[in-house]
């Protein structure tokens, strides 16, 4: 028998009970008014997901109990599913509950939890005990599932109710989709929350696309867009958006500053010129509005006409405000104070005065946001994060790093898809590299322009791919060093970037991941002193991430694999 | 029948597989010459317990695997316990495995995983299941008890072995003894790990103490220490150290050099004079030797005489190299440089001026380091942790926090300990309290010397309790509230406080109440970038808690409590 379905993709505000609450009123209102059998919102819905320790607070697990009886009691003549913590014997689940006629009907614990590092399920729930028969309802035998729980003997029922709350990462994006039409279940309504919530290391998104599925195909579909939206089944049409990635990143920054920064601070952001801080301010005055951004340009000797010039056409395609100066008497002032603590210049290393200017820019930005009342924002790639390359104190600081999850070739996708959105050239295309077939031409390669003629020593796009490989696709470095033995490698798309970079020779190979990967290691140090990072991929430097300072042997298989190649 | 047993308490080394079966080697070769018929390693003692996210490398796993038949091979003649993974059926477990003659004879997976935030135990490991019969070995019936778990049934056993890995913390001194006080069981074998490991966020203590219990007396006791030790059963002698806290930061610092820092580089420390700076440079003098301390005196002209000849004093009594000079030239450089990018001096705000400061010490302590090829430490206390009350980029900077754990109430004490332990005056008496009937004296006040009297705005005393109850002592603020309506407070050793801080008026006492919440909360974006902290209590900030950004509700009884207080 058919039940008419409303579902109600929440924006959980995180912590804010009150708030959640008075929207499900509303949207179980709107509910009945258009003659809906039954109502389903999200996982965790009434406290949000990330609240961190607040779970050990006895006080807000009672007021969370005196919401559900209060949303019980909102339930006459319709049936009302949400996600909600219920605590029995001492003990705190996270469950699905179903009330109808003003009584809760249905509970059931999830049983699988999740410790991703975003959630720490295990840290405050208890698993529930095996599944009951489910819930009868209008003749139909309804099975719940809530988040990232397996769909077991899903297959015996005539619905499965999906309540969810998954971070969303751009290599998940088609994998529910794959994986109803692999289950092809009779009917499944999969209720996913939307919005942003934070883990005080990384920013979240939750991006909605709330769907259902009929033998494995999505007959209807919400936003995937980050926000909240609500329907009835058959007047919600199927709609996935453009440039998400791109509409993540706005979301994030947008939502983090309204939710952490509620009098409007101005954002102060550093404008070098180069793409990371062109593609930032574009994602900021995108989010924010191009009013509350104050941009500086902090010039030293060493900072061409070029990036210069760069910065002053950005600021003027986003229409925000920019200011120039040069920041060479701190520096002078900074060297003629060493001198007084003993210090001379000539013995001062390059190293130095590159640092020396990375954290004046650091001070002269976080001066300006307190005159201005503002915040500061980070302009960091994640191949940066990754092998350390930024100033702690300097380039590395800021309220969120926005792109802190993005590989460069991640941003080179992403500055097209930026200067498509605005149909005109917002990032300058002379930042972004030309690839050939064995090579690529760069007018402007990256570089931090702290000394003549600096370029970054990252090997792009070969990096880019390592990394990635590392961190988001959980790949061991064993397989990768198997991968290049048995010639796979050289045989895949990185192929040309080996030779390009001439690590088709074994020593060359092993000498670059050695690095690669002693940077890794070292870093640790700067990312536990990190900013936020907006989580876009499934494994952020983070929270996602439990990393500790120090070395650690490397395994048998890597001596014997790092032998081999040597040995060519 | 008696057992001969040597306890092998390990100074684990976290990622160091080779090093700790090198070290288990050589004990086990030492007890079969001393002819144990047992010998007994503590918890996870061939990885250590802090390796982050490596537990889910399948290479690191093969290779402890490795390390347990290999250990095996070394029981001929000797019953050897230790901790280690397993993996079964794809599932990991952290267990204890008993080899003897070359056989591994028992293995018992722990049961009940912890997840204090220090470990991260159901992220990476399952539960076993229940209890198997334990173990005979020369007649005697064995119970294995692994890190948290519980000793269900004990009583049933002749002996309990107890490997241990449990991060030490003030609180829990004296807990384990009064645990088996209360048990009063047969006999129990406790070794726990000694050391220190670190979590990127902590670093974290394993004080030793390994101990032998029958009928809940404690009758031998290897040292408490944090350091290796091993011994015979019988051998021991049963000592507890004195100046524990102050030898567990020492250990601290002296052992995150060693193992994160292999260069044996520069410590870099600003000295103000004040307590904080005082005291952390003392216990750093005690862990890596006065001759790699370099000390800076930075001062501005808020900086007072007293504050400078205390500096002065304590780097003679200490030993150190002190550098004096003045940071106006950067100060003054940064107000004008601030000018060319429009902000005039006359419309900063003093708070401006203050945080210039801080930073710019940040800045040239970061300079200092770099020339000296150096590490920073940070001089923080818990309640500036808590409260925000640092300037970030600025004072919050370093390699980490030796005393971010410790109230300002404790560093009192600590100042003492560290007076006895020198034999002299080292940390200037006159920055310590004296404590009166009905109020206190102070020659200095503790003061960041940012403008003229400045004065820190913590109501000392009342709000190190305070801190210390909402975070280690786990108390609700509910609970707090309720002690004050019914004036249990008052009647507490606290009421003194609440008195001579006018707090006993009920409209005070919830505006300081909240702005110490609202400080509280605000500051979780410092501490998301802030340094690693030393753990010396049940709640550190770090890994240890899980906070998020942003407001959330406050719970109902709160709201009604408030009205209560300030009803009157």
């Amino acid at each position: 028998m058919s039940l008419k379905t409303f579902i109600a993709q929440l924006a959980v505000e995180a912590g804010h009970l009150n708030e959640n609450f008075k929207q499900m009123s509303e949207l179980i209102a709107q509910a009945k008014i258009e003659q809906a059998e039954l109502i389903v919102f999200p996982e965790l819905c009434v406290s949000g997901s990330c609240v961190g320790d607040k779970w050990y607070k006895s006080e807000f697990l009672r007021d969370l109990e005196m919401y559900n009886e209060q949303i019980a009691a909102l339930s006459e003549g319709i049936a009302v599913v949400w996600g909600n913590v219920i605590e029995r014997e001492g003990k705190l689940y996270n469950a699905v509950l179903c009330a109808l006629d003003k009584q809760i009907i249905h509970v059931e614990c999830k049983k699988r939890l999740c410790d991703d590092g975003i959630s720490s399920e295990h840290r405050w729930f208890t698993a529930g005990e095996a599944s009951s028969e489910g819930l009868m309802l209008n003749g139909n035998r309804i099975q719940f599932v809530i988040g990232s729980e397996e769909f077991d003997d899903a297959k015996e029922y005539d619905l499965v109710i999906h309540v969810d709350a998954s971070a969303w990462s751009l290599e998940d994006e088609g994998a529910y989709d794959a994986k109803m039409k692999d289950l092809s279940l009779k009917k499944v309504i999969h209720v996913q929350c939307a919005g942003v919530q934070n883990t005080g290391k990384n920013v979240v998104l939750f991006d909605g696309g709330s769907a259902v599925y009929e033998n494995g195909i999505c007959t209807h579909r919400l936003s995937d867009g980050f926000v909240q939206e609500s329907a009835l089944i058959g007047k919600c049409f199927d709609h996935k958006i453009k440039h998400k990635l791109m509409n993540g990143l706005v979301t994030a920054i947008r939502e983090f500053d309204r939710q952490t920064l509620p009098y409007g601070p101005k954002w102060i952001i550093g404008l070098s010129g180069g793409l990371d801080s062109s593609v930032t301010a574009a994602l900021l005055s995108m989010a924010v509005g191009s009013k509350r951004i104050c941009a500086y340009n902090l010039a030293t000797k060493y900072n061409s006409e070029n990036t210069k010039d760069n910065a002053s056409k950005l600021a003027e395609a986003l229409e925000i405000e920019l200011r120039n100066g040069y920041i060479s008497e701190v520096v002078d002032a900074t060297v003629k104070t060493a001198e007084i603590y003993g210090y001379k210049e000539e013995n001062m290393a390059t190293l130095v005065h590159e640092n020396i200017q990375a954290r004046i820019r650091g001070h002269l930005l976080s001066t300006f946001a307190q005159i201005e009342n503002g915040v500061i924002m980070n302009n960091g790639n994640k191949i940066e994060v990754a092998l350390g390359y930024a100033t702690m104190y300097g380039d590395s600081i800021g309220a969120i790093g926005p792109i802190g999850d993005l590989t460069k070739v991640q941003l080179f996708e992403l500055s097209h898809e930026i200067n498509d959105y605005f149909g005109k050239e917002v990032i300058p295309e002379r930042l972004l590299p030309v690839v050939n077939e064995d090579s690529m031409t760069w007018e402007m390669a990256p570089s931090a322009e702290l000394r003549e003629a600096q370029y970054d020593p990252m090997k792009w796009f070969y990096h880019d791919w390592l990394i990635d490989q590392l961190t988001n696709r959980n790949v061991e470095v064993e397989q990768i060093m198997e991968d290049y033995l048995s010639g796979a490698l050289m045989n895949s798309s990185m192929g040309r970037w080996l030779k390009y970079y001439h690590l088709d020779e074994g020593k060359r190979f092993i000498e670059d991941l050695e690095w690669v990967l002693r940077q890794m290691r070292v870093a640790v140090f700067k990312r536990v002193q990190g900013v936020p990072i907006v989580k876009v991929t499934r494994k952020s430097f983070g929270t996602n991430y439990q990393e500790v300072q120090g070395t650690c042997d490397v395994s048998m298989r890597y001596l014997k694999l790092k032998e081999e190649i040597l040995r060519g």
